[in-house]
């Protein structure tokens, strides 16, 4: 993915900063523009290029799943949530333009995820029915069943311990899911069969939760200089991690298992799968 | 409109209560079921049936246009927003759930709207095309540069004074955006001409602006038992309003002049225009 490329394209779709409503899209600017791994994108495309598509018809799908997932972080580092001061280094939403415009920001950009996946370049690139099954993807996955279910089970298993089952259907819901979306849009965007759009669903689970496992072993076996955040928080917060309820062992089999089967689900395509391939190890073998 | 229907209609489009994702769902629920005018999808309706289509078509669009409606309540009556503990009489959303949860709801609503608006009923009726289209519309209207650009104007315009022209921008996006997108989904589901879109944006926009104008009125003409909420709440608020801008004498001239303007778009349609006619007329002669 031409990363300069994806944030021009992600930024061209914010409304102009009309003089009357130029809070909310500063506010909204200025998440989207905070830089960020772009792993959804970066998915989106990928998928969409080993079904057969392109990386030009699938943007606009690109450019959502990133919109959902930053409205997500600006509403949960809200005080009502997770009332968090810093993401990546720079000031929250809220800390910069006060709890009321963050809030309409995130409405905004939630909002815009669906105009940019219908608008009128999404259609003359895709036709109506590919962007109206990719919508409805994204409606699906960042839905109350999908990566909003999986915050409310996270807001009620603050303090206290849950089973793995619990831990499992959150992160397969908070993670899982808009990855997940990411994947399925990628292969919409290119008229992928339903075998392969399953195939899909599979890589985004399998790596989903490896990318949680491997969150909480780095809690333990990191150091905050290279982390670049604080380790040892999950213990602090008495929060039940695989780590607590598996041990790192059993996180380093599971995560390795995860990643094997996550690989196995890209033989369902026939294209190049080496970005994707290394990208689960990727997210296996990360220090940070 | 037969309201008893689109009551049942509207809460069918919620996802099952399942056990881990209950609390958010039941906050959807409470807020969606409170009750209301339902104003935004007796538009869908009448405006479907007045180009010829059905009810039943149009349903999955007005169900989606009053799940905006009610996520932007949910939103607007948090502690950083409007912080209001009743509406309607009933405790407000974040009262009962707590913030998190209302938030979370609120989410939820704008997200599951886009999903019933391209849901397979919506699109085994309507078609692709309708369904992308219908869609579009609402998140062009209900974003950034519709009624939550209305928002934050009139979050900017509290405790002062602002001209005329900021007043109207504000209501034209805040209350009049999300009444023509009503409109204008209704004429897309029966497949209306451009003409009568653009007569049913105009409709919507002359009804939208009578509605606050007369709003507005009421809050210096009618007393607190009649209106069920607290008279003279502008005046005490140092906000401007059309009345305290152009004095009560000026205000019946306009909205009668709006209410003439919004009826005589209709004739832009050939089916019986009766009910969008009488409630025009309702909206300038109401008395709560």
């Amino acid at each position: 993915m031409d990363m300069q490329n994806f944030e021009k394209e992600l930024l061209s779709c914010l409304p102009e900063k009309d003089d009357k409503i130029k809070t909310v899209i500063s506010s909204m600017e200025y998440s989207l523009s905070a830089g960020g791994k772009r792993i959804r994108p970066f998915l989106v495309l990928e998928f969409a290029k080993l079904c057969g598509g392109s990386e030009e018809n699938a943007m606009p799908f690109a450019c959502a799943v990133e919109m959902i997932h930053t409205y997500s972080l600006i509403h949960d580092d809200l005080p009502c949530m997770d009332n968090d001061d810093l993401r990546r280094g720079k000031l929250t939403n809220h800390k910069v333009f006060g709890e009321a415009a963050a809030l309409l920001g995130g409405d905004g950009l939630l909002t815009l995820a669906f105009e940019t996946a219908l608008s009128e370049k999404a259609v003359s690139l895709n036709g109506y029915e590919k962007c109206a099954k990719a919508a409805l993807t994204l409606a699906q996955y960042a839905g109350a069943v999908g990566m909003i279910g999986g915050q409310i089970i996270d807001l009620e298993s603050e303090n206290k311990q849950v089973p793995l089952e619990t831990l499992q259907i959150m992160d397969e819901k908070k993670t899982g899911a808009l990855i997940a979306a990411a994947c399925v849009m990628g292969c919409i965007s290119a008229g992928a069969s339903d075998e392969q759009i399953q195939a899909a669903k599979d890589y985004a689970m399998n790596i989903g939760i490896t990318f949680q496992i491997v969150d909480d072993m780095l809690d333990i076996t990191s150091d905050t200089a290279t982390l670049g955040k604080t380790v040892g928080s999950d213990i602090e917060n008495n929060k039940s991690t695989y780590v607590s309820l598996l041990g790192l062992d059993e996180c380093q089999k599971i995560s390795s298992e995860l990643t094997e089967k996550a690989v196995e689900c890209l033989d369902n395509f026939d294209g190049d799968t080496t970005e994707l391939k290394n990208f689960a190890y990727y997210l296996r073998d990360r220090k940070k």
